[in-house]
């Protein structure tokens, strides 16, 4: 396949958040993406990339940094294959719009349009036949919005999936101890985490009651029909740097025993096994026996940040299942999501890019067996 | 009353633990209790308890402490009214039985004996009547042991009990965010909790699922017949000092709205008003609307540590309501829940002292009542 | 002595922040002052007060906080006896000098003007001759401006000032580990302190090298002739919410011993006890001889957070000594320290007030030997 | 020089605790040496290691643990090349000696011996001709010790290095704020360090004034006379995971500015550049001229942990030097250093191994004119 043969020019907007830098960080060793411009929606065009980001108490390396100097987040005078958006949510929603009418691939992990009808919202593991919406949006648009979803629906959709695959989902509870990065920097005050829990992250439980749904929805006469299940979620801050830790309850609609959630957790492997995706993990779901795993700081680094882990599973009824996640926030959750869905977009050909396309119908039956089984509950 | 007069000899079984020293403490202000000896399971006889939990690291300002020799954990020429135990649960096991053979009431925050049939599992405000129990163990052992709660446990009971009595209760799923002085002192390793959290909390869980069960139990035969919804639990230790969070989702029998949740949460007081116990708060359940509480640091002290604060109510069905609460677990929770239980035995006239009772009919018909709604679901 | 029926008319500048918050919580209890108008320098006249800082996280209760609207920082219309300043530096480097030249006294928590030759910079316990800098500036501006040092400084400067009153001082090397409501609220960002430590505190270094030299000054021809020893400061941040630790070293003038040193800690009692201030405590420094104290969880409290306490003695050479201070930043450090220069003012006559004075001369004859010592190095 | 292709057998003492099983990790991935044994001092003889270690909370993830069973910490019937010992100063001191009188070079991370006048105590890039000491021992003892220093000693001696050099030492006074994974595991409790800090480590402030002074002796008739200036040291514990932070103040022998001092430190490189060590980083000693750095997150990882991180460089006179430097105390001050230090006995011919050795003396001459400068001051 030579897929590894083609460059594509990467523009970043929102460059100089946590998830920006990260994103940054990320394409920096990516054998596929070159990074040609990098954007901040303030008022710092022209000032360096490395000066902006080497600030006091910033959790980057200045000198690491590329070499680029700022730009506003407008597509005039842009020349790239695909755009990376980690603006916050109100930029997002004035400029990712614009790039997508300038004609532009725009992979973003901001909130403003996940749950816009149109926009794909997609865990290549999961739903990577909803990309389809992105070829509807590029008739309309010229360009198109890929959405990366929401750092904790990730972790709880990646979890979820080989139990809704062999049992089927009714009730999903979730409650969420979320790490501190996930809310940017400088985001959480110190004396708000210090010896002490914040019970509410806002917007939160509202993203993981709805995006789930949208995920493992069905494709149907050109939208998304979200699936039936009901997910309730709580969440809370808690003073960890990265991981979001997720304790699940599951009402499935077969009955299941721990041996068989375990079971069903431990065979499942990446549909996306053909594609060669840099990014993408064999396993996305690492089961572990031990009594007190997944934990934070022993966890979250599995491979790579790419792989959510799941431990604690107890079944307290035929159709009960609990069970504790944890997935790495800003890089299965944020960056690492968001690369992982411009590089599925690269291999099913939605790209462009400078060297012979291998074709995106080859690229799709690489897929395995996956659209086939969208429209399950 | 002549309640306040009159004056009870304590002793403290492992009072040099964490939950011990509380009891201590808080024995050390108390208008009713003189502590006459201090006993821990160890080799440590002898030895002044000022040096016993003046140590290094200890939590406690030695020279504050009471001059009294360390005892061994034995009923042999004991003299007291009534014997708290903080012991761990091993040595309650074999310890507790022996001073209630001896004669002693015993007011156990220790695990040991809880699910005892004998044994009252009590939350002064929920269950008062219960205490029945103790006078039928008093009547075979010559002596009784009476328990207080898990710490979470009490936190959670202390929650329903207005929502219960409003609305009824079917189900109740909840997920602990729970403090590290609840493993005592040493207790959780400092590596286990810089940046981390811990998903598990050995034989917590199997606690709290069966603990709220038998408090809100009917007394029927001369036992206790467990109410009939269930608990389903799922506990992380998290980096906080003191004040476990509970995030609680509820089945209730009947339909509610989250006005209705938030004025039976409000309009809840003590039914133990009338009896004038020291350390009962006149409300035992804090509301507070604010979207972002509680908070272990800004909550556990309310109403000096005795009081549940609830708040971020949500109901998202007509019967399913979510709260989250906040207990402080080493006060309400153990310590000052001990108390108050020895407070109610000694106001019902259980723990014998030093001065006329007040009879125990009429403060029982103190208890607003409490006893007629025991076997309501 | 009548001080205690005087009552005075206090306004706070800078209400709504950290060290602001503090003042008005203190104030509201306090047995001298009547809170009469809270200001803030943003835009927020007019609002309530009790909503301002009822903000999602603040630490403070809402509903405890005084129903009164917020005014501009303007002394126009102002009618009061003191005026206590928590302003930011720049708003109080504008804002103090109105209120001065409008006559009022004013009592500063900010930096803005401490190095002021005209301005008073007091610790009540050390130097309290110094206030005769209020009586000239009052003579050129009507009012004053009286400073409270910074929060470390205070620290500082009460654990050395038994050591300098019995061994001199020749040099003096601290190293701090500051608590994060140093900063403020928000502050220090949470991604800044969970697992690890700030080595850098902008200004900090600065002030602990030079306050202390003022405040051991010796009063001469209406102005401060600064201590002629040398303080080196290294100052860094860490995660905790409350109470700075400082290490210090210490070359004194003439030689001591472990022993003496204790003697004198030990020994040093409060100079204003005779004129009862409700803030002041009767040992201004606490000394633990156990080895591992003093630790902010534990000590930081003290005497109601207006002790320093001090531990961990070592003599290393005939005129070298080294040890460790605590001190509760927010309150001797800040809030409390504030409230307690503002006693010391009303005692002296300072203040105006509604009701007969007790006459100044007679009061300052009440500090004990204080001003006679003052120009000692 | 074919030193890459000699193996070595190694066994491991004490590999069960925090650093054994870091040394462990390392040897794992180590190009030179082969694990050919684990053990441990208590009684889990015949215990699969992967066991041992996989116990709850163990910050290693068991399945990647060598598949080895634990033996006994006694020298019968052990063949190998090298004994790396993590064990505990008791133990040390009672087997580090019999493995010596057995024959076998001993690499030690223990303190028990570090003092003693036969052990070479050694960093490598400062005072590598020390190891001739372990020459007179085995000839005296048949197999030798030699000490890695303690975690903090290692990073305040590779940060002084430069300045040493450079400029020359008088005195040396340094704060540490070090971290939990220095205690061991469980090491110190949750209890001691959320919102706290720890003014006190047992025995680390005697380890800080003593050992450097033994590191920059000079080798003389056999023994080591020590340099002749001072340390003076103050140790506490804050709640971080891993990284010591020294804050120094130096009073140097010749004048400098803080443009010399800081061409000293960026211009030092290590002097083993020449012998191709595995862990040796070529810039042991790396500046960063930030106004906030080094900080623990940031900076512990430098160079694999294996670089010290120096920053707030700070002249305020002529002789006299501020910094604040921070050192990986596991990897670095730990594991690292002790397989650095083996690497150095391997590459100067010290450890036998299994095929031909490069011979002592051409190697040594690699390492660039260290020994000529050990007895400056």
């Amino acid at each position: 396949m030579a897929l590894g043969k083609k460059r594509y020019r990467a523009v970043v907007l929102g460059a100089t958040g946590v998830v920006g830098q990260k994103i940054v960080q990320l394409l920096m060793r990516h054998p596929w993406f070159d990074t040609v411009a990098l954007c901040a929606s303030g008022a710092r065009e022209g000032r360096p990339y490395r000066e902006a980001v080497g600030a006091p108490s910033a959790a980057w390396t200045a000198c690491e940094a590329p070499d680029l100097p700022l730009r506003a987040a407008e597509p005039a005078g842009v020349e790239a294959d695909v755009v990376f958006s980690a603006l916050e949510t109100a930029a997002a929603a004035a400029v990712e719009p614009r790039f997508r009418e300038a004609g532009f691939p725009v992979v973003s992990n901001a909130s403003a349009l996940r749950m816009d009808p149109e926009v794909p919202l997609v865990v290549p593991e999961i739903n990577p036949g909803h990309l389809r919406l992105a070829d509807s949006q590029r008739h309309r648009h010229g360009g198109f919005v890929a959405a990366n979803p929401n750092c904790s629906t990730i972790g709880l959709c990646l979890a979820l999936e080989p139990i809704r695959r062999a049992f089927g989902l009714r009730r999903v509870w979730v409650t969420t101890l979320q790490a501190a990065s996930g809310a940017g920097y400088p985001g959480v005050a110190s004396l708000d985490l210090v010896d002490n829990v914040l019970p509410f992250i806002r917007g939160e439980e509202e993203k993981l009651e709805s995006e789930p749904l949208k995920i493992f929805g069905a494709l149907e006469d050109g939208g998304i029909r979200p699936a039936a299940w009901k997910v309730r979620a709580r969440c809370n801050r808690v003073p960890v740097r990265d991981g979001h830790l997720l304790c699940v309850e599951v009402e499935t609609l077969r009955p299941l025993s721990e041996e068989a959630a375990r079971k069903a957790l431990e065979a499942w492997r990446s549909p996306l096994g053909n594609l060669g995706l840099p990014s993408a993990p064999e396993r996305p779901v690492l089961f572990r026996p031990e009594e007190n795993r997944p934990q934070p700081v022993l966890d979250r680094d599995a491979a790579g940040g790419m792989a959510v882990t799941v431990g604690r599973l107890r079944v307290r009824g035929p159709r009960s299942l609990a069970f504790t996640a944890l997935v790495h926030n800003t890089v299965r959750g944020a960056a690492g999501g968001t690369l992982l869905l411009a590089e599925l977009l690269a291999a099913t050909g939605r790209l462009g890019g400078r060297a012979g396309s291998s074709g995106r119908g080859g690229v799709q039956r690489g897929i395995r067996n996956s659209s086939s089984v969208r429209s399950a509950p």
